[in-house]
């Protein structure tokens, strides 16, 4: 039972992502009252989210219940919700199920989501890959293609089924095509008798003229030939106009596809508009330097939905250390507060840019130190795995990488949700 | 691509357990073609389904891909998809996609459902444990029941949804209410706030007099006993006559519950009906000894939907062993059929009965030799492991339960699906 005492100011948290985990617990000794809203009941490593879309791993594998990371932190509640609207002046949230909260200090950390730059209407046929319910539909989608492909007896609509379209080259781009590509050519293999999944055909589209913008040009380029390796065409410097049931149109040329992922724009959650202040482009909040929001010194943002520069100016990237790296700030800043004194400003330390492609295959930016192919991907597992949440976890994702390594296959290719013969469902985004 | 021969006699085999999947795989060397449908994508470890619904195993540790399963077994063809109806003398199948397949020899092996005696309208407020949707459905509104009543304020309404009850005694019953025990008493410890998990109710219901029927009463009162240790409420001897969304009436008294699981009664697959034959009480299909259907030669049942008893006249029980048997066995008849050989009658070869009830508590019967409690419990994990598909899974599997084991923890407490504030969604079955 409860331990907190009333009396303490209370913080909420809203969003128990790599933002407000890490500054939940930078604050298990305050003396505060800490209620942490998510509305789901985990906190998920979002970097391999790409392995559960296609079936490398299990949900669970990559996830951890929050109240049990947070059991021993008898300064925190932690409540399953969804926050829907913040009133920064009265010091309250509310919550979807029309609670309220009331707060001394708030830290808004409720992340990004899909965004279609005002195409809206594509979202039906091109899913995204933010939470573990984007991904197992992601899996389902991409297992009933083949599954379809191998039903049908018109060769124009197997090719249709065949044809795979990733859009945007990111890094979660680039692991989606770089997976699927390997899953068509290898895992799938001997499996089907009418199809050859290897002649599927697997397209990473970008409308910027390389992959992995935010890398030197020379491991984009790298990039670029590993993917190509692997069997994916690479299509830059066009955007798609369109994208409907049967497939995308990239520039002029309409091309047939029954399954086209959206791996492209990010969103900041619509929760930061009701915080009355200008947002950036993206929906982001500018924050001031010690990450509180202009205006309202006890509200703070940090992780993808905090807009912050780096000295150089460059905006701060929407990655996982830097969400940390926030999070501890923001505990720091409100620990400050609670002492009266001058919160410090927040300063990114970046310690490098890592992107997979595929089996054993990778790239690695660490100031100017770059990698590629095999050490990249060993180097890239390690971090990968190191920063796991949960011994368990570590070790299973390991095993089945290890299995994944030495035999091809792929541990979790289950499909889930019925397979009527309806497709596979909405997206539940 | 197909390497097998059209002029070859055509097998459907409908269903990818046990039954359906041990016949295929005994048939890998015989003259035939073989088609083998199933609506799901993969073979499943039906006995740890019950770990995967209590958040102990992910869904794909306990099921492989058929397709996988049967990649080298040129004479097969995997396909995706539903059985709608059977044209016995006519020798076609047809789809839910309405396609229909011609075959010389049919094995029907589609297994069971749940069934409520009745009382259809129960399914809604007590779903059962068949498939692995089941399951995940199962373990979201397990998990949730907690979370509900954390976030509320009403004693009459939290104490409701502390409420579970596990309606039928039968093997799965037990595993699930010893379980669900152990999560409330030791898994969620110290992880909420307002609620203390170890208050929860959790009641095992059988209308009959003991628990594990199919036991020794000896080991059904050893099973009562191991029960209670671990907090489950065992109650047996009356009938459960309604289930609704606020609770479930047993005898005259009302219980308040939110959460109520059904592990009562299996009816056949109701594709049986199809068949134009006589069924029994629970829709099986009384076949002949050699596990045909009468007047029916070329046509075969085998598993949970067959009836077919023992020398002793007692029924064959619907437990993966039997299952296994009567698949090789079908197996057996269909080559003597092709060879003009008279099949032999199938005969059950019982090892023994085994049923786990929670951690390090077990009860095993092998004939007269006895054992429960913790050395029944190693027996009854070692079959288990053992006896799971694939090098893999049986590794994971077991190092789960290791974790499991030493921590008390439970590796899959992700709640999916979207949480909503609206509760868990209507059953899948």
């Amino acid at each position: 039972m409860t331990s907190t005492d009333a009396a303490l100011p209370h913080l909420v948290v809203i969003g128990g992502g790599f933002a407000g985990l890490w500054a939940t617990r930078a604050l298990a000794r305050a003396p505060l009252r800490i209620t942490l809203v998510d509305r789901s009941n985990h906190h998920l490593f979002q970097p391999l989210l790409y392995q559960v879309a296609t079936a490398g791993l299990s949900a669970p594998d990559i996830a951890a219940p929050l109240r049990h990371i947070l059991r021993r932190q008898r300064n925190v509640e932690v409540r399953l919700g969804e926050a829907s609207a913040i009133d920064a002046p009265g010091r309250r949230v509310t919550l979807a199920d029309g609670s309220v909260l009331g707060f001394d200090y708030l830290l808004l950390a409720s992340g990004a989501t899909h965004a279609y730059f005002g195409h809206d209407e594509w979202a039906a046929h091109a899913p995204g890959l933010k939470s573990l319910d984007d991904a197992l539909h992601l899996r389902r989608q991409l297992l009933l293609a083949f599954e379809r492909a191998e039903a049908c007896d018109d060769p124009a609509e197997r090719a249709a089924w065949l044809s795979f379209a990733i859009v945007g080259g990111g890094p979660t781009g680039v692991e989606l095509a770089g997976t699927l590509a390997e899953i068509a050519r290898h895992t799938l293999k001997d499996e089907f008798r009418r199809i050859d999944p290897s002649s599927a055909r697997v397209r990473l589209v970008e409308a910027g003229p390389r992959v992995l913008a935010s890398f030197p040009e020379e491991l984009s380029e790298k990039a670029r030939r590993q993917l190509e390796k692997l069997g994916v065409e690479v299509s830059t410097g066009v955007p798609v106009t369109a994208i409907d049931e049967g497939g995308y149109r990239l520039g002029e040329e309409y091309v047939p596809a029954r399954t086209v992922v959206w791996a492209a724009g990010v969103a900041a959650s619509p929760l930061a508009r009701s915080l009355g202040v200008p947002l950036d482009r993206a929906g982001r909040v500018p924050v001031d330097p010690d990450l509180s929001v202009p205006g309202h010194p006890h509200v703070f943002v940090a992780g993808d939905l905090a807009a912050v520069q780096r000295a150089d100016g460059s905006p701060v990237p929407g990655v996982a250390p830097a969400a940390k790296q926030m999070g501890r700030h923001v505990a720091a800043a409100i620990r400050a507060r609670l002492q009266r004194r001058d919160a410090s400003a927040f300063r990114y330390r970046d310690f490098g840019n890592l992107a997979t492609i595929g089996r054993m295959a990778a790239v690695v930016d660490l100031h100017g130190f770059k990698l590629s192919g095999l050490l990249a991907w060993w180097f890239w597992l390690a971090a990968h795995v190191f920063f796991l949440i949960g011994f368990r976890n570590r070790l299973v994702v390991l095993l089945n990488w290890a299995w994944a390594y030495w035999s091809y296959q792929r541990a979790a290719r289950i499909i889930l949700g019925g397979q009527g013969d309806d497709g596979p469902p909405a997206p539940r985004t």
